[in-house]
């Protein structure tokens, strides 16, 4: 289970270090962002459902993670760029652990079912909202693409049979399965969140 | 009181859904930003407070709201745009609630008179700021027109009577109504917080 | 003590305030830059450790310091651009006295010697990450100046000395020594921090 979430948390801080490599911040820039993009949502979650000191400030090994995600980024980021179509394939499993551990996180801190599905879902995509506000530009999760959709999917399903007394397993098995698939296919298939219609006034 | 504070938390989603419109965001993010921008400010406070998990998270009618508003906005966008001059209006209103509402939320958690003050214009103010900056703007309410004051204002007189005792219908109805009618008249006669003079070395 | 604290806090909120100025905000958002800046440091380590509410809420002086410190720069600005060489040292100092005392604080509260480092360099950085998200540009401290290491290291110097029962005095000294001195001759031979070596793929 801890190896899975580190895992989670090696992909997400690979793709902070990679966009802050490609705006060329120094090799601190690039720590920071490969931090905050892989424990960002975790602390936000943490920070809302009051289960302070986050788990990451605990554990010296939710630290290290980032710290070897982004140096190792640094230093062969030619070689990670050119990886970045399996980075996409690692990042959709990191999403799908986020959202069911965290939204069950929430859960287990004594949040209702909708809290807590949308708190898994923050989990998921809350370190590359921190990552896009800290480098600079508008989140990447508005721009059209599928991703908060399956993340939010994936966490109500895990609530919902959580609700139900199912089996850790299953709980975890199917949140996480359909939040994979449904990202997996968007991404093949280029699938995207309806935009606004119509010119906008202003 | 809590069919006002949706009402304030309606207002304040449809202007960050507005805003998301127009930046071209897709339907997600109009939706993020609607919540963002709605529940913020009580955010904000709340984990400054140590009042976590806020009380958003702990009642679904307050993320009812924001998605209500989120998807209105999306869909009927040109008329809701349309209509701004009425949004500025209520969001006067949802101004005037919140910093008195946050205000005597901070003082209930111990905070003295001052910081709670300050507090009360966090929750005004704060949902606003998270629009923006999630949005890649500076922070409107820096621009010069006449937000934050009100919102202080507004605080410090609820502060002040609750200080000393008065009734809450007198303490919530100064407050507020201050803030109010200083912010129509702000708007109406176009005032400005003053601007740095001169020109700025570099 | 609380003189050092109050003053790192005023020049800190100095360099915001100068910041806001420099982008024509209001004397509202001056204040607030000054604010965030000043405090915002201190006010991510105590949400991050559960030291909520943050000292600056519950003590006006706290409060006080940055109102000061941006209503002189609003007027004087001016002034206080030419003086900038001065702010840079006095911000230096700055640095030195909250990456100690943020770290120490994390021990009190519990945290183990690596994330009370981190949360000592959060503490002495994260005001002016703020500052640069509020004002809509990527944060200064990963262009390339070396601010954060010095940081990290006084911190961690007071951390290892503090795990060795060394007296305060020496603890304090050595980790704010070590980080001011580091942080001077970085200024004064422009060291920087290494960038990403050849071209980022996309």
């Amino acid at each position: 289970m801890v190896v899975l979430d580190l895992l989670g948390i090696f992909v997400f801080a690979t793709s902070g270090a990679l966009v802050a490599v490609r705006r060329h911040f120094d090799v601190f820039g690039v720590l920071v962002l490969a931090g905050t993009t892989g424990l960002g949502g975790g602390f936000l979650r943490d920070v809302l459902i009051d289960a302070t000191p986050p788990a990451a400030l605990a554990d010296w090994r939710y630290l290290l993670v980032p710290v070897t995600a982004g140096l190792l980024t640094f230093v062969f980021h030619p070689v990670v760029g050119r990886l970045e179509p399996i980075v996409t394939v690692f990042d959709a499993f990191g999403l799908s652990l986020f959202c069911v551990t965290g939204a069950l996180k929430a859960v287990e801190y004594g949040l209702g079912p909708i809290p807590a599905a949308l708190m898994g879902m923050v989990t998921g995509i809350g370190g590359g909202m921190v990552r896009d506000v800290l480098s600079g530009r508008p989140p990447d999760v508005f721009s059209g693409n599928l991703y908060a959709t399956p993340a939010l999917a994936g966490a109500a399903i895990a609530v919902g049979l959580d609700h139900l007394d199912q089996p850790f397993a299953l709980v975890a098995g199917a949140g996480a399965g359909f939040c994979l698939v449904l990202r997996l296919v968007a991404v093949v298939l280029d699938l995207r969140a309806p935009l606004p219609r119509g010119p906008s006034s202003v």
